[in-house]
């Protein structure tokens, strides 16, 4: 199973232990990080504070203040401490349960007082061979956004340093853009996975044209297995951010709005993408079936030609070596050159009727 | 038939005999049990009752009981069972002929008194080799739930042992809760299915990758029946379920509506993930006959560089095994030798123009 | 073009003579019954009224009684019955053309006064071999139903059955009962051919799995075309029957619509199951095309073998039948039992090379 | 390029001049006939005048007065005529360009004082080999119907013969129900392309079953083209009628709704066989290529028989004609004998082995 | 990957650096031009300036008259440029964004005070070979249309020159028919990509049937490609012009409707054709595997027949090469002559077999 463990998984899904009711607590994913790491920013425009945290009731001040507060946790075998934030935050048990239990289809849930949002987060491996997939969770409510991620890293770096920068708008706005941001920079990110695999795809077509072997198609079908993948989380997507639009919550600003129709149509984009990419690769299929098809021609056509010259030849050939007695061609002066001039006969005309069918 | 038999079957669906206006309750499926066997469990948040009864009669008293009544019929061959309930609980007669004509799709009806519900519990064989159908149909009333089954053993133990133990919410919600439970359960059980054939599809593609043979296709084969089976099981569930969430039966307290946003978003995974599988598993097929090419064109390869190399030897023996009078080569001292010479030249040139065509 | 008259024809529809204006009535079938046979069934709760008539004017009396009158048309090559009938039941002309220009799309039209409906009648001949279509076209007026056939024989004896005996509600309810029944009876005819189709499959795939032939693809393909035709029947069925379900009609009571729900239930699952029957036999032509290959392969492995084989001791055989006076090892003691020797190794390095590529 | 010229194109749109701006009017098609033919036919329920003109002034007169006439230009390089039409019924820039610029797809435009349809005239050439198609451009006035089209010949001499002996209700009813007639005349049409390739199918089925060859892939690849071709006037055609039939145009009389609707079940049929037709050809591909790989199949076991029998045998042959001097079976008495009698076992038992692999 | 430069790209876009927030203005594409040419065209009915400038601060003055101005930048790498007439015009930093990060897809963005339109303009290279993508940024407001485009060459020419000497009635009306006029001739000149692949198919078409190898595979692969880049550019834009003809906004009269519908309809044609094409392409992939198996085919047969023939001939010769003391026959007078029959005979028996068996 170690060659299956490199491939992508299509299906993750950790079941919760038999016997428990819907909206027990229990993390169900591989523990990926040594301790879970939390941090917040709190900032609003004019203050910035930001600070990792080991307790996390060192974050329950903020959910009162007027500030904006990014709580963000990476890691999530600490059930307790996702249970006292769900508490203190009053988050449904579903919700925690949806954080918990990773492998999530992205989706979107307005529970009045906060937004329930599940991403997809995607990552290249060191190698670029194989993309690996997190489960983001956010938690969007009037003054706060809480992100959930199942290990370290991220591709949130950017937005972290606009806030301290106080870059573009992000200082002036509320959490809603802060949530905009989060979801954006997981877009932007899909864009890189997509330049791979349009790399991946170049590369390919280039090989299949050169020198197909049985590794191209196994790499295509490679492709076509992160292309689900890839597909799996952008679908839903479309779905999540269109209903952000249209969403009525008190917590999406008007002016918001604007920024989700742009992150919108690079979803639209990267779906397009990912479509046309499907329509190559399936192609790809049809030309490396023929380029076989077209060694095996050759093959044969070597076997042919060697073999359609040679076979007659050693046939008249075989027939001055039967031993019969009263064989007169054999006592022939010029027996022996006038046979080796019929085959040399035989074999032009072989050479050129394969030469009028082209085999040559 | 009998390989057939152990195939799963597409279409299952067993006609009532000819003749019979509609209405009219008889069974149509196999007896898949010996006896019928009724249970029930009556709660509210401070009470339980458990008890399996040899006569329906002694469930009828739980009509008018303001608690929470599960009844549970296994076995579906003894109508007049059937019969009673339904003249009791005052089904209509299409719904009781649904429940016994086994094979229905998964449906959603709503006759104000109560709700009719008609899923399709799958199971895997003990061998893991086939997935088994069996129809459960569900009636949520006011004040009941009742369940009817084709043979013993099901996905409902945990739902059991929660309301004997008081897990969860269970024992504090309504009859809605307990149907809702019913159907997540059965949602559930699909992840489990959805696993084993993940496993299969990985353990097949290695076995694509290592050594396919004529088996693997077969496999492939089985596997997208398999997955037709649960295509057509799950789809109207989607329906189904989203029906649920829009109806405005009084039924369903408000209270029910977020868990049963939490199974249909199960069921859209399960869908997702089919749909992937599909496309995997069509990718499958490719790489499949691929590889066949692949092996004839190694086999060709064979063939064509042994009959190449030695054909035009064995044609050069042939010209000096010609018993010519006059074949002053073979008088010559060194003509043995040389001709050996010109051979293996000959062999060494092809040898050379195989290497350069990539077939060594 | 007999081969072609056994086959299941894909379209079926005759064209009305030149230069005719629309509706005008001109039975374009062939003739497939003798004589017409017109046949009435007037019932009411308590009274029944069953008679076969020769003139149809026997039939208009009951226009205006309250009983539900059921009048039955076998054949349709006699005009003027059909205009008659039409004349005094104040069908429009399109409603008349409509029912004589058989192969017709299935499809609802109401006219305030009457309902209209065409659909397709599905037999198998006696063989198994073909699916045989009839249209029956059925007007539905507020206390009569008359159905139009093209021959005799169908799948209503049930019905007529249920009426004469009273059993079930039929003859408590009104004439949408009655259309409901003739509908029903049609598409649970389809579960009939449904199932014979199933078999068939099950049949095809042992076929394939065992000794696929060319005949075995012929009959895939004669069954896709089946299937197709079964499609083209129920798609539009599904149409109609929704159709009967949202009508505003008065002909159709309030509590016919169950039933219409019900048998709009079993037209979907006859959709799922040919949509699945669709996949599994688009499966089938690949598991046909790679036993071919399959086969190939095989063939290809034996001719190589031996070939590989043999090849090279003729070469040997060949070299020493050459005629050279110095060939030193002819003159060898041991030279035969060595180069048969040799000869016996080059065939067991073969032999091991082949199993060593499971060849063997 | 003469060879394409015989095809039927897929793709039929001249180019306006460069530089010219919308509405301009040049005709940009190859001029199919000498000369315009400008014919009337003006009637009402008594009266009748029918003319060919050679002035399209002559036709003006009939703008104001009540009764239907029908105006019929065949030949569309003229661009004045249309010009001056165009002026005098009123009708928009953008209609006359679209009535030169040919190979429009079908629509229906609606400017309150008149509806302008394009359609889409298909017919077969006289061998039957391809399809043509011609747009004829109707606009439909309150009492006119000017039709376009490109040359002469098309398939409304019914209409023109219903009108002059006043069949059916033509003469009754207004410049609608002629329209309709001109729409119902073409999609009738196509019914008879639709027999043809049904026709062509069966035909071509019957050839691959008995002796696929590579004209008939070629021959399949045609028919698809043809239907192409036949799906892209049909599928607009829906949309069309059904827009006629919803449209809100006092153009439209509501009697002639059944008509339309008429029409409409036919266009939804053509389009159902278009489908079927797809199928089947599909299915044929395969047929065909399974058919090429069992030719296949069929000469390599020829070939494997052959060799594999007679490359042993010739082994053997070859062993006793070596010239060594100590090969004691040589001078056995019956060692020929024995030899020959051991080929005959080789040959027998290879025999034997084929039989048992069903290659014979 | 100079190979790969040359071939059309399917995913064209160019990412911002990191760290920047949203509405940064940094051009993303390569620099296609030397310098930034920015023109503009001011026209009424009566009056024309145009002018090509060097400072876009020589537009700004226009934003305030009532005549139109269209301004027309070629090059966008010169940010300032942008931002300045950004900041003039009053455009929202996304809008600018969507300009300078190209490889947009196709979209309309209404804000109110304006409408932001994204077109994708396609050119073929001088030899026909590639199709290249430039983005179109269009805005429109109340009395200018400001172009974006990435550099110089567009086809806009015939509108250039429409303005110039005021044919048609794009001087006698607003912006909006200028915008319409920018659209409907980028769309007009996707015909001509049409047109050219129309060609390329032909060609190919005419390869197949002729002469297939395995270059034409790879330009039916090159082919689909540019349909997909074309498709990818045409779908959305269907959206964007029923965008524009549903818009309420007052940007767009009343009378530029109907030129919409015009161009709209183009569009539909358009993605017809493509879908034509991708049909008709895809049935080539069939006709060029299907025409190397049957050379294949045709390969092996000549191979069959000619060893077929001669390896039987050859075993007869090798067993009267034998050196059996005791073979009566080869002391037989009429031996030699008597085998000769023999293998002609053998000969004529096996091309007899091959004739029946339709091989020669």
């Amino acid at each position: 199973m170690k060659e299956a463990a490199k491939k992508p998984r299509l299906h993750k899904r950790q079941y919760k232990p038999a016997g428990l009711p819907p909206g027990t607590l229990v993390y169900v994913g591989e523990k990926r990080v040594e301790t879970v790491r939390i941090t917040y920013i709190d900032y609003d425009e004019q203050n910035l504070a930001e600070k990792q945290v080991s307790n996390v009731e060192d974050c329950f001040a903020f959910k009162t203040t007027p500030t904006v507060t990014w709580i963000n946790i990476d890691g999530l075998h600490d059930v307790q401490i996702i249970e006292k934030l769900g508490r203190k935050f009053e988050l449904h048990p579903l919700v925690l349960e949806d954080i918990l239990h990773t492998g999530q289809r992205p989706k979107l849930e307005d529970f009045e007082k906060y937004i329930f949002i599940v991403l997809t987060m995607l990552t290249c491996t060191g190698d670029n061979q194989t993309v690996e997939t997190e489960q983001v969770s956010i938690v969007l409510g009037s003054n706060f956004v809480i992100s959930f991620q199942e290990q370290l890293g991220d591709v949130f770096d950017q937005i972290r340093d606009r806030i301290r920068n106080a870059k573009g708008r992000i200082r002036k706005m509320g959490p809603d853009y802060l949530a905009y941001s989060l979801i954006d920079a997981i877009v932007d990110s899909y864009f890189t996975i997509l330049e791979k695999l349009g790399e991946k795809i170049e590369i390919l077509e280039e090989e299949l044209v050169a020198e197909p072997n049985e590794k191209t198609l196994q790499q295509i079908h490679r492709l076509k297995r992160e292309m689900i993948i890839l597909r799996k989380s952008v679908w839903p997507l479309r779905e999540l951010i269109s209903g952000l639009q249209r969403t009525e919550s008190a917590l999406i600003n008007e002016s918001t709005g604007l920024y989700l129709r742009d992150v919108y149509d690079h979803t639209i984009q990267i779906i397009d993408t990912i479509e046309s990419f499907r329509d190559m690769v399936s192609g790809m299929v049809d030309l490396y079936l023929s380029s076989i098809s077209n060694k095996m021609n050759a093959v044969m056509k070597v076997l042919t030609i060697i073999a359609t010259i040679f076979i007659p030849l050693t046939f008249i050939a075989g027939v001055y070596g039967m031993n019969f007695k009263y064989m007169p061609e054999l006592g022939w002066r010029w027996g022996y050159s006038a046979v080796l001039l019929v085959m040399v006969l035989v074999a032009v005309v072989m050479l050129i009727y394969f030469r009028k069918k082209k085999w040559l």
